[in-house]
Parts: C-alpha cells; sequence; structure tokens
C-alpha cells in the first residue's frame, strides 16, 4: 500500500492510557492506572426495571433516528442540574454529545487550523491531547500550583499568545493532577477571556464529586459574554458505558457543535438518552452521587495515609478534595517510566505523569487513581509502590 | 463575540434534510423525506428479554468503559455475517462505530488534507457530503447510469486526477438513486483502485436489503490489496436508534480508524454493542430482515405503480432492487425545490435531489422515501404530488 494519509495523522498516537489499560486487565494486577468509577455503584436494577418500562411505552422512539441536539427531557434535566453549579441556560443552549470526550473533538474541530494555538494547563487531560492533537494545534502550558491554574502565568501567556484560539480548564479535581482552582482565580479567568476575547472550554467531568469542602461555582458561571463552553458528562455520576455527555454553550456558538455533531454521527443513541432521563426523572442523582462520593472519600483517605506511611520522605502529592485522582511528583530526576516498570513487576499498575504534558518535557510525575480498587488493594498496591521507591 | 473559528466552519452548512425532518413531524404531512426503517418491525419484545438478561449477567460490564475497538463478540458475530457479501476478514480487522456516519467522518480525518480530491458518485448520499466536507476536499463526481458509477467516466477521471485521495460508492441501492452496482463495475473498480493506489471507501447500509434479484457481492469482496474500506451497519436491518456501525479494513488501515476513534470518542456504548450482540447470538437476523424486506418490497412497489399511474409521462424514476428509495427525474428545467413548496401547501414532503449533487448544479430530481409510510400514505402522497407536478 502507497496510501497517503491527511498530515494530522502524523502528530496522532494511541493513547499509552488505553494501551495501558489492555496491560491491566489481568485479574492479579492492582491497577491504579485507568479513571474507571466504581462499578458497585451503577444502578444496574434500577435501569432493569427502566430500560424494560422505556421499550413498553415507547420502543418505537427509543430505536428510532432522533434530532441531533438530543432528547428534550435529557437536555431539561441537564439544564436544571446545572444550576446548582450557578449556570442559568435553557434546554436550547444544551447539545448531547456521545461522551464529554466527543466534546473535546468538537471543540477540536470547531476552533483549530494547523498551527493554532491553544492555551492550557500543565499538566492536563490526556484525552485532550490527544482530541485536539488531530487538529495540530501549538499547546502553551500555563504553570499550575495546588490551587489550579496561576493566573499571573496566564497572563504572561496571553500577552505574549494574544492570537490563541482557546483556554482549556479543567477546574475541578483536575485529570491528572487532583488540583482545584479556587474561586479567584474562576473569576480571574473569565475577566482575561472577555479582555481577549477568547472562548474557555471548561471540561467538568468531576464538579459533582466533590467529598471535602465546599462546592465552588463553574467557570461558565461567571460568563458575561457567552465565550465559556462547558463540557459535562454522565460517565462519573451515573454510568460510563451509557456514553452521554452534552456541551453547555451561547447558542451562536451551540450551533456550530450541533452542526458538527451532525456530520460526525448524526446523533447519539435515543435509548440511551431516554435511559438517562429515566433514570433522573424517577430516582433521585444527588443520592446516588451521595452514595459515590462516600466511597471515593473513603478510598482517596486511605491511599492519601498509606501513601504518607509508605511512600518516601521527598514524594509528594496531592490531597484531593473530590473526583477520582492523586498526583505524586517523585524528586526530579526520577523517571516514572521506569517505576512503572519496576511497578509492573510487582503487579502494579499506574500512568506515567509525561504524557500529560503536552509539549513532553517533565517525566518525574504519575497520576493514581483509587475510585475503582477496593481498600484492600489501596494498602498492599501502595505498599508495593513504596517499595519499589524506596528501593530506586 | 469576535471568536475565531477554524476555516473549515465556513464551508459547512447543516443538513437540508435534518432540517426538513422537523417541518415533516407534523403529524398530517405525508413524508416520503427522511430514510427512517419502518419502526413497526423494531424487536422491541425480543429487546426488552435481551436488556434485562444482560444487566443481570454483566451489568457492570455493560455500564462501564470499555476498549475503542468494541465489544469482541459483536465483532466475531459482523464478521461472519460479513462472509455473506464475500468478505473474509477476523474481528480484528472491524471497529464499531457509532452508526456508519461516524466511519465517513472518520475516513476524512484519516485522508483528507484540505483541497484534496475525493472522487464519488454523482449523485451521493447527502450525509457523506457533510461528513467530508468539513475537512475541505474538492468533489470530483463521476456520472452514473441505472447500472451505478459509470466505469470509462471513472478511468477518465482518475487519468485527470491521479493524485485523488479516495473513491466513495455506495454499491447497493444508492442513497438517494436506489440504482446498484453491477458485478463487472465492481470488479473493473477495485483493478483501477489498484492500478492508481487509491483507497475505495465502500458504504454499504442497504445491501442486506435486497428484496428483487440474486445479491451482489461487495466491493471488498474483490480487494486484493486491502485498499477497500467497507463501512457497514445496524441501522437499516436492527434498530438505528442504537446507533451501531462498523469499519471493516486492512489492519494497517484499521489501526488509523481505530486512533481515530479513540480521540473522538473514546468508544461506542457498550451496553448498546452487548444488546446487538446478545440479539443476533439468541435471534435469526436474517428473519427479521427477511420480514423487513418484505414490507419494503410491497411499498417500494405500491410506490412505483402509482407512479406510473400519476405522475406526467415525463418524470423518469428507478426501479430499486433493494433500499428505502426511489429517484426521480423531473424535465429539465423544473426545479424540485419550487415543487417541494408546492407539495408542502398539500402535505406531502420530499428531499429535493440537489443537495445530492456536492458541486450543486442539478436541480430537476427528487429523492423519495418509501420505508416509512402506511400504504395509504403511499397511495395518497403520491397522487398528491403527481397533482402538483401535473399543474406545473
Amino acid at each position: 500500500m502507497k496510501i497517503k494519509f491527511a498530515d494530522r495523522m502524523q502528530s496522532m498516537k494511541s493513547s499509552r492510557i488505553r494501551e495501558l489499560l489492555k496491560l491491566t486487565e489481568q485479574p492479579d494486577v492492582i491497577s491504579f492506572a485507568g479513571g474507571l468509577p466504581a462499578p458497585e455503584h451503577f444502578p444496574v436494577e434500577e435501569l432493569k426495571e427502566i430500560t424494560t418500562k422505556i421499550l413498553d411505552e415507547k420502543g418505537a422512539q427509543a430505536l428510532q433516528y432522533a434530532t441531533t441536539e438530543g432528547y428534550l427531557p435529557l437536555r431539561e434535566i441537564i439544564a436544571k442540574r446545572l444550576t446548582i453549579s450557578g449556570i442559568n441556560l435553557s434546554p436550547d443552549n444544551i447539545l448531547i454529545t456521545s461522551g464529554s470526550q466527543q466534546g473535546l473533538d468538537f471543540s477540536g474541530k470547531i476552533f483549530l487550523n494547523p498551527g493554532d494555538k491553544i492555551i492550557c494547563e500543565s499538566p492536563t487531560y490526556l484525552g485532550a491531547i490527544n482530541a485536539f492533537t488531530a487538529y495540530q494545534p501549538q499547546f502553551i502550558e500555563v504553570a499550575m500550583d495546588e490551587e489550579g491554574m496561576i493566573m499571573e502565568e496566564l497572563e504572561k501567556t496571553l500577552a505574549d499568545h494574544p492570537d490563541a484560539k482557546f483556554i482549556y480548564a479543567i477546574p475541578d479535581f483536575q485529570n491528572p493532577t487532583g488540583r482545584t482552582m479556587n474561586l479567584e482565580r474562576r473569576k480571574r479567568l473569565v475577566e482575561l477571556a472577555n479582555q481577549y476575547q477568547i472562548p474557555i472550554i471548561e471540561d467538568n467531568p468531576y464538579g459533582e464529586l466533590r467529598f471535602i469542602g465546599e462546592r465552588l461555582p463553574a467557570i461558565k458561571h461567571f460568563d458575561t459574554e457567552g465565550l465559556v463552553v462547558y463540557l459535562g458528562t454522565f460517565s462519573k455520576t451515573f454510568c460510563p458505558g451509557l456514553r452521554i455527555g452534552w456541551v453547555a454553550a451561547h447558542e451562536d456558538l451551540l450551533q456550530k457543535y450541533n452542526m458538527v455533531k451532525q456530520s460526525c454521527d448524526l446523533h447519539t443513541s435515543s435509548n440511551v438518552q431516554i435511559q438517562a432521563a429515566e433514570f433522573m426523572t424517577k430516582y433521585d442523582l444527588d443520592e446516588h452521587i451521595a452514595k459515590i462520593k462516600e466511597t471515593y472519600r473513603t478510598r482517596r483517605n486511605l491511599m492519601v495515609e498509606t501513601m504518607k506511611k509508605e511512600f518516601p520522605a521527598n514524594c509528594k502529592f496531592t490531597l484531593p478534595e473530590g473526583g477520582l485522582f492523586t498526583w505524586v511528583e517523585f524528586p526530579e530526576g526520577v523517571d516514572a517510566a521506569e517505576v512503572l516498570k519496576k511497578a509492573l513487576e510487582k503487579k502494579v499498575a499506574f500512568v506515567p505523569g509525561g504524557d500529560f504534558f503536552p509539549n513532553g518535557d517533565k517525566h518525574n510525575y504519575c497520576r493514581l487513581n483509587y475510585s475503582n480498587a477496593s481498600e484492600a488493594n489501596i494498602v498492599e498496591g501502595i505498599k508495593r509502590l513504596g517499595q519499589v521507591l524506596r528501593e530506586m
């Protein structure tokens, strides 16, 4: 074959995490690698009842083609839920997507020409890096501290790159760091976006999973000029396997997302959208989320406490107030990929942090997931990891 | 807002069909506009049983994240079914997509730089035009007759444009024309693709819906060099609302599709994939398809017979041997968009043919769908349409 591919294919590569996930499917590996929710909280019995009811009452609708923008009752439920985060939008401002990953891909498609600049936290979500990379941008990374993206750094970055196409941010319990952007920075971020007239892509899959402290309003809450595109998902609060996310945005922007959705896959599964809407009508999603948070809080505490005991003192880590991840900083010079090799010998897996830096120059970090490991495995896995680190 | 979008957004527009579908949702409109399967054949009762069983037996798996390539038992079933069309591939050559529309978008993403040429039938599927347009290609149209794309025309086109990135073809009961490419042309098409080393995107959503004559092998059957990418779907043979399609291709090509899938939406809904696989394991899909075909045959015959009686003699139309559509040619100078305006006054809808020509220069055609109209509505709708045509 002497086929010529598009130029963009040269920069794309398969996600190392997804490749890792395959490795860690062996049952004797203790894996902190993925970002999987705890399956024991999936509402299996409730869904059995609901799917039967849907097929009885509106089977033809659930199995037929549907409109691109998505099932209206589901968009109404989402619009209502967004008020908890201080966002007031109509269902017409919402497009249902196949997970929030699709919202990331669409954002790249809508905004990016090859060579365009995008501004993001350093480090940032690997899935976003992969989605955007297909559109061949330059990633401009902005340093973070424990309070999220540093606004003084962002100011400098914007002054240097006023032509950036958008700012990508994960404000709550960021993937991979577990850090949360504080209130003042959220306000300032929107002020700066307004000043430069640059859209913000707010990726917020974890905001509802806060188990310590008070909920903060979304970045979108501070949006005065319709510049913030909010990406949401039920993957972490309900079930990822259904693949239901959404884009919430000003109508001028949402119209572009709708058009792109239409050309990409027509619409998200009607059946699955109706299932989500019925579940949230019949059951209390907040009650369901409360159970998930309780589990994650316990696992997070156990992981943090065990790391304190078992890791060498020169290893630092985030104390996340919600979400699924903590982020470990090894001493400079330690390569997390080397740590992983040794850890896999002891049947423990995690994701080395290097890939979360779009320009790929930092190697002494790793991401640990606690949402999908049993308490016994958290203690045992962290002990083994501590042993590896002390031996190195 | 002074936001700058990607250049590609200038060429994209919303599908007129999807906009039309909204119009025709009024219950008193007789619509031949969409491409909807007959919902009375959706296996609602069977799915009730299956969804309950899946949630009982593998609820956690059905609701959890899954691998990008798709549910292995479903890929095995698809690999086996493809042998009916003369295609012998392993499940590893198959990627599950969210409908075959997603396979079209991915094909654009994988092959097209702005300005690249693609060769297609004239007219061709509007959803493909929309999907590819996002990648800013030049469409080079090849004339068809009742036996499909004319190979002498394709030869000339390839000689003029040897740098074309791919050839896009819908061999069976093409959308919009209902025409089928004959056996000799399928062979010749692959010979030409080999000669120029140009991939063929074979879009085959309707092949299994043949109700007259003998099934022809797929274009992919003749593929000797791994140049044919086959796009399939269960939207027309099972349920479109589940959004299950697939890409079947040589491993070197499929690896690109897998990578793009991962960046676009991680994977297709696990639950929905397992449902499809369970249905096809427990029930006989061919038996199910036989019922659908019988209905479509009856409706097609009724539409054709009524057109013969009611349409002016200077209107020609395709006699499809399967699929969902017939294609009407009005006398030159008649604008189908004008016919539609008058038809809507009489509460009949269809899709004017102009949008199916990517370079948009032909206006005296229309596409009529018969799969989703009752027999009474077919007779009444075609009568009204005949009246409009005679009055013009």
